[in-house]
């Protein structure tokens, strides 16, 4: 999608260097930067310090840190330890765990001498049908907007990020947005701030920015209010994982949307690649235990002082504690449609699509 | 309430000068300073820039403004236009047109030589009955907790700031806590953040870490998780209006933690003084105009820089609008109990009670 009016992806490689770039994304939404990577242990960085972040991003950054791994050294004990290493890295992703998945099924058979260039092409080919796979989810969510909704400036609330910035180009929940502007669909999006980690003001505010696309930056607070008044028509998200009954593990605070979308008679969306769902149906999501992450993170806040430069300030009084735990479970009861790259599905036809 | 182990007020007078000091609340909690004020213009510059906020506090620090006027000129004229004014300053709080009214109501037909004097008087009493409303609330809130939870560690949510700062002294919402403290009971809260002005991570976390009640800041979006989780055994919160009907505007995002609390059979509990009851009973809360603060307090945070020093900070890219409703509505039937000086009622009762 458009960065300053250019086209971009978020990972992209360099092949005659087998080497990928990056977005950097703690650095925005006040500077743009691109960084290259070269090896493993770079990849592991970049995800833990969520330099790249999204699940379908973390699962295509992480199959190159297969590869990476690969040209270094490609015996049956180095594939091993790096993906142990990756997984690792951030061990609720269900993307990463599939991306290594793949890679390790795919190349553990091939004698170590091919492995790298097998491992290069196999990302390649990820990189691809990551793409792919979003154009799908725009396309499938477009039709469901333009079968659902006819009024002049659609109101659409969306929590987090789930735009292309998430994935390597278009995104998920934001896809059906992107193709619904190109199509001169008249909408406008509030965009949840997305505390702790301000995705929302950070990232999504900053894509629809740069893409001319019309949004409100509000509080994670305000969105309850918006849909008493009638000033949202649906809510779209991403999901970190889905289960075969459509319970959907997103962005901390997406539970409190959806039970307001529901208390309000407004449609909840989902859209998510069919890799994000768990297929394993005895699977109870309210038993998993949640990723909590570090306290600072609701202490601390970043962004540009009156200089202009990047600054951390503490919010809290010094010795407050905070916990922070990062996603929680929306119950399949409050999602109306879950938008895959193969259709659009209501949370009791996952199991009869997928299983 | 404590402060650095001594008792301390949010308002307070110094009767040989005829002024009085407050608490300058925009520089918690990072620094702890009280001013002056010795003028009308002084107190309508407190209640715009909210170095006082909290419904209570406003309604009383506005009464002393119209005293500040009488000291000045004592005029009929003079009373008029201190009282619009003030009202302007905020005019969505209730308690501030209830304070005006009364003031207005005693003063007008006493003869302007002897306004001053009275004016000051009826403002010492108006300060000592908030007092006294808040300990009334703390003793019922007390009764109600003792009444209906007897476990280890029993967890409370609570959102924005109903403590002893938005009172003269005590609080509303927090009154309970703080004579449940003194009782004994064991008890942690969850300190919502409150963006977007940080309320709870600025006030209620500072005022119960003052007063050494264990607590834990957590993001907005973290409420929902925790309820569903079992961490929640009850939510309280203030109000800045209750209608007869017993639907409660305060803070932005209330509406949300209700909606969740009730999806998840939690009480939810609204501790407010009678005065913030809307007595009119013709009056449908959802038909009233919610005040629209200024974008920059969504798009702006201010907190400690790594030197110490106060530092706005600008969290979303360069650009980007906001939207920034400060109340939102929460329906009575989402509100379990609310509890005001004169005892615990549920939101049905309030009519029979405050008609």
């Amino acid at each position: 999608m458009k960065v300053n009016g250019e086209d971009f992806q978020t990972i992209w490689l360099d092949s005659t260097e087998s080497i990928i770039h990056i977005i950097d994304q703690t650095k925005l939404p006040h500077h743009f930067t691109t960084k290259p990577l070269h090896s493993l242990d770079e990849v592991i960085n970049a995800i833990k310090i969520m330099e790249v972040r999204g699940a379908p991003l973390i699962g295509v950054t992480a199959a190159f840190g297969i590869a990476f791994a690969m040209k270094n050294n490609s015996s049956d004990d180095s594939l091993k330890d790096a993906s142990s290493r990756l997984f690792q890295s951030r061990p609720t992703a269900v993307n990463l765990q599939w991306a290594l998945n793949r890679m390790n099924k795919e190349l553990m058979p091939i004698t170590s001498e091919k492995r790298f260039e097998a491992a290069w092409s196999l990302c390649q080919t990820i990189l691809d049908e990551d793409i792919k796979t979003n154009q799908s989810i725009g396309k499938h969510g477009l039709d469901l907007i333009e079968n659902n909704f006819n009024k002049k400036t659609l109101q659409i609330l969306t929590h987090c990020n789930a735009g292309w910035l998430a994935t390597v180009d278009y995104g998920t929940a934001l896809s059906p947005l992107y193709y619904a502007y190109n199509k001169g669909i008249d909408f406008h999006v509030w965009v949840d701030e997305t505390r702790p980690r301000n995705q929302g003001a950070h990232l999504t505010a900053w894509e629809l920015g740069q893409h001319k696309i019309p949004h409100t930056l509000i509080s994670d607070n305000a969105g309850g209010h918006l849909m008493q008044k009638g000033e949202v028509d649906f809510v779209i998200v991403g999901a970190d994982r889905i289960s075969m009954h459509g319970d959907v593990c997103n962005k901390i605070g997406t539970y409190l949307k959806a039970v307001a979308a529901f208390e309000n008679n407004i449609p909840f969306y989902v859209a998510a690649p069919k890799s994000n769902i768990d297929r394993d149906a005895t699977k109870n999501f309210f038993d998993i235990p949640i990723e909590s992450r570090h306290e600072e993170e609701v202490l601390m806040m970043q962004g540009l002082n009156s200089n202009n430069e990047l600054t951390n300030i503490q919010i809290a009084p010094k010795g407050t504690r905070a916990f922070n735990p990062a996603f929680d479970i929306t119950p399949h009861k409050y999602v109306t449609k879950i938008i895959t790259e193969d259709g659009v599905y209501s949370p009791q036809e996952l199991k009869s699509v997928y299983s």
